[in-house]
């Protein structure tokens, strides 16, 4: 047994899409794997009560716009292998999902480049409303082309300015969510003997936001009144030196992967230095990072699990994805020959993984994709429940990180394997949160108020109490 | 008892939207109302049981994408009187509500002019999925100018450009529904000793739709996987030529609106003829309106409650709504003068209510939104069991529609008086369908097949059957 210096709550999050195969490449094909019952409401309901119970703390569904289609040129490897495809819409499943559960928060990606910010703040507030205040947004951008091309768009915006779009977006969004109706102006006065016309809204205590900008304006008042935290737990996941400026200025969470603890750790530290830069409170993100696990009553089990699952494995899933992701298509180059840099066309910073000059190994797209003792590329813990635990804060401290993305390999076999074994030995060691109902924000940062922090940029937008008690008086 | 010469289902199909009221103007001040729990997801599942139970086809949730200024110039009367703002989504709360029931349908408004096609396909076939065929789209183009105005456009696109845009819209969506994933694309394989990597979906079953078109660009194949019905139950509610047209050639279901039995008459026959020369088989849209019904043991409670109701009504809430929907602003008049044609900014079409011509009579505002005998300016029927499925036989027959659009006067309590008090007589009577699970089209069509019939416009996007059974050999 290791000591445990910190005894933070650990962030529980569990990761998936509304799809057939998220990142468990091949292992719908698995006999335990229900992922195929995808489009079954009752598959959703399920999982969600599995990690409510379970005392997982959110739900992120993940999203993508368009097919794979890098990999060869087209989407026939992603069809065929059900990698990420077919795909559904993730925000329609959130109503049913918070009916089933009661703590469980949902952070559900949606791109800012397609939508529109008048009509997404009224999801989200709808959301926020129907979920009592438990939804977050893992605001992305859209990187795939062939999401764009069937969006009206012939290629992709450049990366820098879906970025400045997506800061303007959110500036709308805040100043709706925040700025237009005061706390106070939903009266939901029914009358009285003397004035018997009712008093729903107080029109002086709702206010257009008069936004006009660069991308949007929006001059009228937000359609929805005020829910539970105004503004959903803002997640994000940039890696790009203007996505990390990004995620430091907006994000509450943020989400980093790879499985090298060294490079999660250099981009939290960066992510924090330019958090602290823009003003905000050190803490005021939490960081987790997508991890596997696979466990069973002890480690021989586990390990048993995990040779099982692998052979179920595709490897072309993997790469199908890797390849929309960063633009390079490998599908000409044999999986067992060491990787050339001048066989790709791609930038030299992407094939760090292949051609690695500090140690001078060259790896093959086998090895890269499948190496040795893990789930594919991602850091995989395996074990008994003890060796988990010790292990789960052993990568928390190395990474710097407070939580984890738990991926599934099979579903929701992963996830119940997880609340079964993990679970109560994590409560043991006091690293869970107590399980209480509340907004998602009170519940990841610990505070009384469901709404933004004062350093967050979505808090200058916000009526300052005091002039809501003035005009309350 | 009359004697019942049609032994046609009636199609019962409840109406509201997600706000504190619909067109029940100020009846959220009512005890009895509970619609002002609008936000609280809880009060939905009531309602969509008690339809579900009552043996109602269909729940119709009608939206806006602003708020209503036109009267007085401002949204200030809107909001003082709860009149259909504050304002949520209604697409968000479906999943919640399909898990809730059985056999009710979920009809839902979406605008074609400010979502992206690619997008929307995925939003219905993700719904249609997670409801098991029960989804349905009211599809409208927008008439708010306080929509475009925040929604990127300085004024509305002109009232046929917007038929024109979503008639293409609905050509994009019919094609993604229809003719992009055949039938036996969806294989779900998990392979075999001899062929062990599986086969989720075979890629030469699935097609891009190559749509290039005049408002749309769409090369692209459909993001998800076919679903129960391929194409929503398309519901239409078009008034003018244009949206006569419009709905005569795509709609399924046809929303009419008014307290005159013979101008309805006259709009269905009218939307009939123009089927017919579009190609589309007699009954191949059925027709409701919408109605009021104040019902209870016998007449006299039922006229007592009526009366009761009326003491809440909110006139101003009513010109508030007819004012948007119109463009007229009446806020400088008298309630109780008699309107002029001059003294308005209207299209004189629009005023045929004031200032009859035929009779020469004058009404003043309160007469003519408040008249006599009935809820506003909603077609009622008040009394016992008896009288209304009398009466309801009557007005079906008068206006030649297969079924009504329940408003509900108080919330969910004029549902459940129907339910309670009118569904048990109707089905004495004959006249409800046999409950029985299955797809919201086959329930209103009495077909097997859950798909488009083939004289609809969707037809002939899908891929033949032979086509189908051969590539399945």
């Amino acid at each position: 047994m290791i000591c445990v210096v910190s005894a933070e709550p650990i962030i529980l999050n569990g990761f998936t899409m509304n799809s057939v195969s998220h990142v468990n490449y091949g292992l719908w094909q698995h006999p335990e794997d229900q992922t195929y019952r995808y489009t079954d409401l009752d598959y959703w309901l399920e999982l969600a009560r599995i990690l409510d119970e379970g005392r997982f703390d959110n739900l992120f569904i993940a999203d993508a716009l368009g097919l794979l289609d890098v990999h060869g040129g087209s989407a026939e490897a992603s069809l065929r292998t059900g990698t990420q495809s077919p795909l559904g819409d993730p925000l329609l499943l959130v109503s049913a999902l918070a009916a089933a559960t009661r703590d469980l928060g949902f952070g559900i990606t949606v791109s800012t480049s397609y939508e529109k910010p008048y009509l997404l703040a009224r999801k989200f507030t709808t959301l926020d409303h129907v979920t009592r205040g438990r939804i977050a947004w893992n605001v992305v951008t859209s990187q795939l082309d062939s999401a764009a091309r069937n969006l009206g768009l012939e290629v992709q915006y450049p990366h820098d300015e879906r970025y400045d779009r997506a800061d303007e977006f959110l500036e709308v969004a805040y100043k709706l969510w925040q700025g237009s109706w005061e706390d106070d102006a939903v009266l939901r006065d029914r009358g009285s003997a003397d004035r018997p016309e009712g008093l729903y809204t107080d029109p002086s205590k709702v206010h257009g936001i008069g936004h006009r900008g660069h991308y949007y304006n929006v001059p009228g008042p937000h359609l929805s009144e005020p829910s539970p935290q105004r503004v959903p737990v803002i997640f994000q996941a940039g890696g790009s030196p203007r996505g990390q400026a990004f995620a430091a200025r907006h994000a509450e969470v943020v989400f980093v992967a790879g499985a090298d603890a060294a490079g999660i750790r250099r981009n939290v530290a960066g992510i924090k230095e330019l958090a602290r830069e823009a003003g905000r409170a050190p803490g005021a993100i939490r960081f987790i990072s997508a991890l596997a696990v696979v466990t069973g009553e002890d480690d021989q089990t586990a390990q048993a699990k995990l040779d099982d699952y692998l052979r179920y494995y595709s490897l072309e899933g993997a790469i199908t994805h890797y390849s929309a992701s960063t633009g390079i298509d490998f599908a000409g180059h044999s999986l067992d020959e060491p990787l050339r840099y001048q066989d790709t066309n791609a930038n030299r910073s992407l094939l760090r993984m292949f051609d690695d000059p500090a140690s001078g190994r060259r790896w093959t797209l086998r090895e890269a994709f499948l190496p040795d003792g893990g789930f594919g590329r991602v850091k995989t813990l395996v074990g008994g429940p003890a060796r988990i635990a010790d292990d789960l804060d052993a990568w928390l401290a190395e990474t710097d990180t407070d939580g984890i993305n738990l991926i599934h390999i099979v579903n929701p076999g992963s996830f119940r394997d997880f609340a079964q074994h993990i679970v109560p030995e994590l409560d043991r060691r006091g690293r869970l949160r107590e399980r209480r109902a509340g907004a998602l924000r009170s519940r990841l940062f610990g505070t009384d108020s469901p709404r933004v922090p004062p350093d967050h940029p979505a808090a200058r937008f916000a009526f300052p109490a005091t002039q809501t008690a003035e005009a309350r008086s």
